[in-house]
C-alpha cells in the first residue's frame, strides 16, 4: 500500500494500526509512505501531479501490479472487491501494490502505468480518510473471503 | 444526526469529534444516539429490525424530514450531495435527520416513513465508520457551498 503523505493526525494513526493489525492474519501488507509535497499553494495542478509522479513512477516498478484508489475508477461491493482480491491471490501474484494518491488524484502517465483504477466511492473523500476507508474494506475482503463474522456482524 | 449505538473506539469518537466542531460554523448539528440492541446473536435479522425500527421511528417524528444512509440509497458525488444540502436549506427546512442505521440497515416502514436514502458508496462500511464519512462528507457539503478551500486541497 503506498501512501503520499504521511497519516496527518493521532487518531487517524490508530485507525488504520487497528485494521493494519487485523489484516496481519491474512496477508502481509507494507505500508509506504511517499513525502508530500510542499508549497503547492500556487502550483497548478498539472505540476503538482507530475511532480508527484515522479515520486511515485519508480516505486511502482517494484511492483508486479499497481492499482490506483481513484474517485473515478470501476466502483466495486464490498463483495466484488473480496472477489477481486481472492482472483488476484488465485492468480499467483504476489506482489501487488494499491497507491492512495494525493489531493487531485493521479497524472495521466501513472494512470497509464498502473493495471487498474478502483473507487471507494462517488464521493471525494478527504486522502486522509481514504486510506482508513480502504484498510477497513481490504479487512473486510478477508473476512468475506473466508467467511468469516465481520461482514454485516 | 441519528445513530444506532454508541461510537465504540475512542479514536473515531476523536474524529467525529473534529468535524463535528468543524461542522458548527456552518449549521446547527445535533448528534441523538439510540440504544443498540444487546444480546442480537441468535436474533433474525427482521427482528434485529423491528426492534430498531420501534425506537427509531417515534425519534423520526421529532423532524421535518428524515434521510436514511443505506447503501442501497441513490448515489452521489460530493458536489451532489453539497447541491442537495443547499436545496434543503433553501426551501427553508429546518429540521432534517440523516440516520446512520445499524449492522443490517433498515426495516422496510422505516424505509416508507423516510423522505429519501442515500448512499455514501457501493461498498459496506462498518456502521462505526459510516458516521465519520458522513460528518466528512457534510462538512466537505458546507465548504463547497461557501466556496471555501478543502475540497481538492
Amino acid at each position: 500500500m503506498i501512501l503520499i503523505g504521511k497519516t496527518s493526525v493521532p487518531y487517524l494513526s490508530e485507525a488504520m494500526n487497528d485494521y493494519l493489525k487485523r489484516i496481519e492474519r491474512y496477508c502481509r501488507l507494507e505500508v509506504k509512505v511517499l513525502p508530500e509535497l510542499r508549497n503547492t499553494k500556487s502550483m497548478p495542478v498539472e505540476v503538482q501531479l507530475q511532480k508527484e509522479a515522479e515520486v511515485l513512477m519508480p516505486v511502482m516498478g517494484n511492483y508486479q501490479e499497481v492499482i490506483l484508489l481513484d474517485e473515478k475508477g470501476r466502483e466495486l461491493s464490498s463483495e466484488e472487491f473480496a472477489g477481486f482480491i481472492q482472483k488476484k491471490q488465485n492468480s499467483g501474484l504476489r506482489d501487488i501494490a494499491f497507491v492512495v494518491g494525493g489531493p487531485y488524484g493521479f497524472s495521466d502517465g501513472v494512470k497509464l502505468a498502473a493495471a487498474e483504477r478502483l473507487s471507494l466511492s462517488r464521493m471525494t473523500f478527504s486522502h486522509q480518510l481514504v486510506r482508513l476507508v480502504f484498510v477497513e474494506q481490504l479487512y473486510r475482503a478477508f473476512t468475506i473471503i473466508n467467511g468469516e463474522p465481520y461482514h454485516h456482524a
